[in-house]
């Protein structure tokens, strides 16, 4: 049994990562902590009563590197790029949730988290770990930037084109959706049940903070600079994303061309569903698990796609992708705990 | 035009109060204030923007008096009572929608919210206006204690047997249940969005504040001490109350017979619906009105009564009740403003 | 008191619309009808009760005719026409909230409704009542084919560009979100509550009915060709409806120029609030009221602008605009039953 | 691996079912069945795209005994003793999650289901699933009556009571509150979006089917007869129960003499979670789990307790605890699937 540690145990993302590697049955989860809250884990969450008696105390880097081998970072940003290094330095494996390690440029960074990045040594150590893409990358590291939520379902969503035809795309709109989870455990009047419940609202217009890491990921893959508009909004739901994507070509493509890139593209995938043709995805079938389900639309006489894409922003947007990616690292099976 | 004010603006009592009298022929809102809150009406609740004009400032009570005839008061507990007193002297009328004036007992104050009543001079002043069971005093008071949203729907549920047949009353039981808005604007974890749906809880369970307030004027209308259980619970939705209230009999009493006893007595009211027999209340069919909605269901075998009684918290509970009694202390059509 | 009636009282839209009209100080509803449900109003909904003794009918040409000055017909799409025809050689006004005259081109209609227009002859004569463009033409007519909800929410959106400015426009992509109540009283299992709570999807993407209601109309203004892709979802919320519009220009355009265009279009208008900069439309806060609300960002860089505009489904978007129609064919106050 | 067969796959609870059975170690799902639908399970159940190649089939006596050891009934009442009499015969295990085999008099049966008996024979040798209460019994049994989703709750919240201390028990009131999935995947409009949503109310007011299985095993426990009064509610969420169970009593109790009586009754239960005094149950906590949780308040000068217990219906109220009922008869360890 592989140790692991879960810094970041009080927000939502720990919590589901908990949940995930209690059922795990190839690690022990040795330590957990957080950065305000401490006492015991089913006092914090009391979901876990009977199933933990875990005890989170306030982060202390030597208890971590004692008692793990690897070391889940459920932190806000700025937060985990005051730890990281010291972990890695003690040879241990980390995963890191957080935004912080994602952006490969420091002036991207500081533009959109309005702050300095404090450890440019292990920024370009990370490999981002979007698994259907990184994979071999992800296999052979010991430490993850685990990638944002919005980004997760935007990437997948776009891979098979970006990858492999990224001169037809003209323009992409990322038209984004997501549950009240992703905004975190944060306690303010925009997230109180009265200004949610029947509501819904765009946020961010064009500013929201995933905006550089999908552009610079997707310029990645395409070879060539490939720069999306972004626009969140806010669902009254606890959790899931659905994006619509809308993809602007510069000549037409079949519904059928485009069906066969994804399928084939996403053939050995566990966790990336293509829907058949004619259906939509639908935040519900994925919710709860690791998940990305897409679906394609052909305008061919606009030259225009409208592709759908679904996840779950607490597993396949963040602990679920984490301990995906932890199992490559591992060498276990891929779906351990996720399926 | 009868000039009135809202103290309490940034509430969510206040926001409906203030939708109600703007539509209200009879009244011309004057005077807002708040306790934190300031600026423009419109800023504070965007739902108002090209309805009002209207600039909220700290309260003072010299503009209060100077622009209103009348002042409601929608603050919290303990606040009301430190400007009730300068309102009545200078001879305004003042409809108080907190709990400040509801108990008669001062130590029942203290005992159920925790602090020393300020105010005791104008405590037996304040007529509870539930105009049902008290319109004649209403109509003749310059100052109303407007009753808490539980005890509303409990005692107009309760009232026609607690009235007349008060010697068949063996044991009360009410287990309510409210949407979210009953808790205020209150920014707390425990009105997050994500910790209330898809959630449901009891909370202060048989340690609720409006316990004293349900068992002091059921007592007063029944003429002998009426005790009644309470336990409430969290709705996971914006606004209303049902109550589910068991009412045990020391005989058998019909169908028939507690039905025409309700509907003798609510016969002329505008606002109470006792429903036919079979249907039940549901939220839905009152919220955003000031109605309260009753159902009887007897089991003539267990001696037993129960009665299902429903409202909209922030209307019949809160804003619209308190427009009832203004529209009955200026002999206003009872129903302006809320048909 | 214009004596008026409703045909299709049994659905959400008629059901608005009475409760608009209850409160309407210049008219008294004299007819209730519907297709297949008969009986008390207030026994189809139980919310009436206490409030109306409307008895609902078999829809009766001669009893409208008799009954009424004006008609509301709350129908599904190929219903309207088969009685329009006789309203309107029996002198009566007619306000149609179906889709059956919206469009001008019949061969549009069979197209997106799969059905043969049975009433051609009237078809011209509707005047499309969005009275904020078409306001001259509504106050002359006696007949008004009422927009749809969707329609509605983004040809008030992009009217002061696509009419002042037409030329700049290169591409518009409206990603709509809808509450449930927009499918209407429907009973399927796409819209029972597991099916919807905690969901989101979008639906018939690309190939919606209101998409060439919004490009005819759209077209209409700017004096040439303007198709927008449509895309709807489905929103776990009963009412409301919000749409993002992405609009590609073909020269820069800066926040002050867009801002100063859409304030001084809609400068007199007591329906449409355009946000001031900064902040989003919500769905909360046009919810249950006739209010259009805009908001307007744009990408300088990108030569884009992104719109939001919400509002009620049932009201601005039906009911509420037909009552708003109403009022300018009758020279009442336009505002009136509305604010 | 044990192969099991699954008849209702098109249920909630035959869904809820599978999705725990294909994360079960021992077992293999080698049957599914439906009365109506029929095809591919990941075509009736989306969610199961990429988990599963089961197909759907009318249901076949003769392949389900040549496929299953055991199979599990998720029918609707009245389906299910058409053919448990088949499987038994062939020596199949059965465990059934409609109420055919809870009651034992087959009069109460017809009284409360409005239909005859056809299988008596079978009937005595049903065991009632609650391993709780009945771990013994259900290890020896080929044949359970899972129990129904309201009885578990309220059972389990009485059972240290009755079993051990019946004679103080005067009266029982359950107010009970589910989630709409406890309904079933019945289209009705009752049941629509539009109709649930921001809205409660009380059903089968004292009629409620699930009264008289309460009754027999409460009096079963206690050795004396207890009959509860039972009132259900609607609650506008998808998953959960919550009853509030008020019991009088006919002597004091301390809360700690309550409290030590129930942690010592289920203190080897591995799915019972009584709450530290003090807080309470929350639907949120057990939602997704086997889990029962409970809480206890007691009114000393009144003599009454009040008991709050949660489950989630489809999970402990049904598929779950079919499940550890198949994990008790197979002797594997009882939380196998569940934790």
């Amino acid at each position: 049994m592989v140790r692991v540690g879960i810094v970041g145990i009080s927000g939502f993302g720990g919590k589901v990562l908990l949940d995930i590697l209690l059922k795990h049955k190839e690690v022990r989860v040795t330590y957990v902590a957080a950065n305000s809250t401490t006492g015991r884990v089913d006092a914090i969450w009391p979901e876990f009563r009977g199933r933990t008696d875990l005890v989170c105390a306030k982060y202390d880097p030597a208890r971590a590197i004692e008692h793990c081998e690897l070391v889940f970072l459920a932190l806000p940003h700025m937060e985990s790029m005051k730890i990281v290094d010291a972990l890695l330095k003690a040879g241990k494996k980390v995963i890191d949730l957080s935004a912080d390690y994602r952006l490969k440029k420091t002036s991207l960074y500081t533009q959109w988290y309005g702050a300095e990045h404090k450890d440019r040594k292990n920024l370009l150590k990370a490999v981002y770990g979007l698994p259907e893409i990184f994979r071999a990358k992800v296999r052979k590291s010991r430490f993850i930037a685990n990638p944002g939520c919005y980004p997760t379902a935007a990437l997948l969503a776009l891979a098979p084109l970006a990858s492999i035809d990224p001169g037809k795309i003209v323009s992409i709109i990322i038209d984004a959706k997501s549950g009240v989870s992703g905004a975190g455990r944060k306690v303010a009047e925009g997230f109180m049940f009265c200004f949610v419940n029947e509501n819904f609202k765009a946020y961010r217009v064009l500013t929201h903070q995933h905006t550089p890491e999908i552009s610079q990921y997707l310029s990645g893959m395409a070879g060539k600079e490939l720069k999306a508009v972004f626009v969140p909004h806010l669902l009254p739901i606890n959790n899931g994303i659905l994006e619509t994507i809308y993809v602007t070509l510069n000549e037409k493509m079949t519904a059928n061309a485009l069906d066969t890139l994804y399928r084939k593209f996403y053939k050995t995938e566990s966790f990336v569903r293509v829907m058949p043709k004619g259906e939509q995805v639908e935040v519900k079938n994925v919710v709860h698990t690791n998940f990305c389900d897409i679906a394609l639309t052909v305008s061919e006489d606009r030259k225009m796609i409208v592709i759908t894409s679904a996840i779950d922003n607490l597993v396949k947007g963040a602990a679920g992708q984490a301990v995906q990616n932890m199992n490559i690292m591992y060498d276990f099976q891929e779906t351990e705990g996720l399926l």
